[in-house]
């Protein structure tokens, strides 16, 4: 039994890694839900999505993201909309584009938290009905939700106004979950960390999706519970995010851009860093912040090395 | 100035023809609103919305609602849902089908409502995206709901279950519009009544589309102090609706299924009736009924015809 900490993009394409090398049925994806947002009137989950999508083989293989073949009607014809709202209103707002088919999964998503049922029975229903055979389960079925504080002053941001909004082009000077200190586990998650042969943080971004992860009550003491089975993939190859802001991020909260930095954020509940053969000449610093080291090739540049990157995680354990 | 009391279809092209007749900027349309239904979290309106599309051109002219060109991605993707979606729940429901450019409108009209706007402001700020010069006012900004009894036992439907569900083919004994008690006309629909220099009852279901709209608390008053400048323009032609189920429902509910079952229902509140050529021999039952008779030609087979027919309806006004 395999469980992963996931994000988005990157976690998805570890895990579409990993079921080629285990049975998809022994694998646990725990999945940040701190970038989930309300648009619309949707709750749209995008990590859920995105590594929904990837393991069902119909993401959009360029972006990452989002599904192949999308259209994107319904947000041409909010544009007439957006123009008209009132100042100030972000009704109409298309700069989080939803996909006409995408669009249906919040729209199932929405009808069936409003009928009761939690985030995780619903995580549940979507994956099944894309043949998805590992488990995905969010992190929390309560709302916790990332913001921002930009270092020029301006008024804290909503994690997707940061990321997509504004294209993470904003230096941040702090990152909370809000809401997390009252959020209670998923059904499901803390026994998968528990019960699990190997606990994988996947490459994803330490900040905004691990993090979150880690700070709901309770995940992060049973993952230090289970540290020495816990292994870390590095976002960071030769001191730069493969995408995304986790570089910028990290230097920005005081840690250091680099795999040294991830290793020593990760220590508390992390045994094993896996890091990139770029970065094989930090391996002793990694080492030296308690952390044991496996260097090898960690770019995903297609299935094969997302499978081999899988199994090198798994080695030894 | 004209105030036209409007459903969907019907009063959509009545209201086309209209404003080829009399400048749109002195029409104000109070319409329906007892049809409207929540899917999967949205605010849909169906009546607005055909009136809406059909002033600003964009109406799909086949059906007579919906949008010209539509796309209909977010519905078949939603069917993948739909076909996993638990026993009894109607989340992924596709029945209801909302086309892509479409469900722009419910998303916007959202977003707003959730924002604490009220249904008249997001109408007119949507009807305004659509360059309409007509003033539309939803008759309340409550939620009236209306509801069927089967005739064979079988539970109470929503108005959209009845009407797209099943196709309006289920035999009803009764009709109500739920909360109708407590809700109030719209801002500005008692003063468009009270000031218009006629009121036109259009070409819509006398039981589902009008009914409802007199049901508020104090606008069947309104009506009737007004009831010389009355004008409605009968949807039954020969004992038959020209569109939907007006005519069996007249008769299911005790009314005759004629342009005189329409004067005696209307009698109260309207003055004057015009009804189609067809019909020319029932004249004298309808003034029987108290309701001065005007025939004509009243079927809208395209733009002359409607501008033609909302001639009629003002003349001697």
């Amino acid at each position: 039994m395999i469980t992963v900490l996931a994000g988005g993009v990157g976690a998805a394409r570890y895990l579409a890694g990993l079921v080629q090398v285990v049975d998809p049925a022994a694998v646990t994806a725990v999945v940040n839900t701190a970038d989930d947002v309300w648009l619309h009137g949707l709750r749209v989950c995008p990590d859920l999505d995105t590594v929904t999508y990837t393991l069902a083989g119909a993401v959009d293989p360029d972006q990452g993201w989002g599904l192949a073949g999308e259209t994107w009607s319904a947000m041409t014809a909010l544009a007439r909309y957006e123009r008209r709202a009132p100042e100030g209103s972000p009704a109409g707002s298309t700069w989080f584009r939803l996909g006409d088919h995408d669009l249906a999964t919040h729209l199932y998503r929405t009808a069936r938290l409003a009928e009761g049922a939690d985030l995780a029975e619903v995580t549940a229903e979507v994956s099944a009905a894309w043949d998805v055979r590992c488990r995905l389960v969010p992190m929390t079925t309560d709302v916790v939700s990332t913001r921002l504080t930009p270092a020029d002053g301006s008024p804290e941001l909503g994690f997707q106004e940061y990321f997509v909004r504004y294209r993470h082009a904003v230096a941040v000077s702090a990152v909370r979950f809000a809401g997390v200190e009252h959020a209670r586990p998923a059904a499901g998650v803390l026994d998968a960390i528990a019960t699990a042969d190997r606990v994988v943080v996947a490459p994803s971004n330490p900040i905004l999706s691990i993090a979150p992860i880690v700070a709901v009550p309770g995940i992060g003491e049973a993952l230090a519970e289970r540290r020495a089975d816990v292994v870390a993939v590095s976002p960071i190859v030769a001191g730069a995010a493969l995408r995304g802001p986790a570089d910028r991020l990290l230097a920005e909260l005081g840690h250091e851009p680099s795999v040294v930095g991830v290793a020593r954020l990760y220590a508390p509940w992390v045994a094993t860093l896996v890091i990139d053969d770029a970065d094989a000449g930090r391996a002793g610093e990694v080492e030296a912040a308690g952390v044991r080291c496996v260097v090898g090739p960690t770019v995903m540049h297609g299935p094969a090395e997302a499978a081999a990157l899988a199994a090198l995680t798994l080695a030894g354990s």
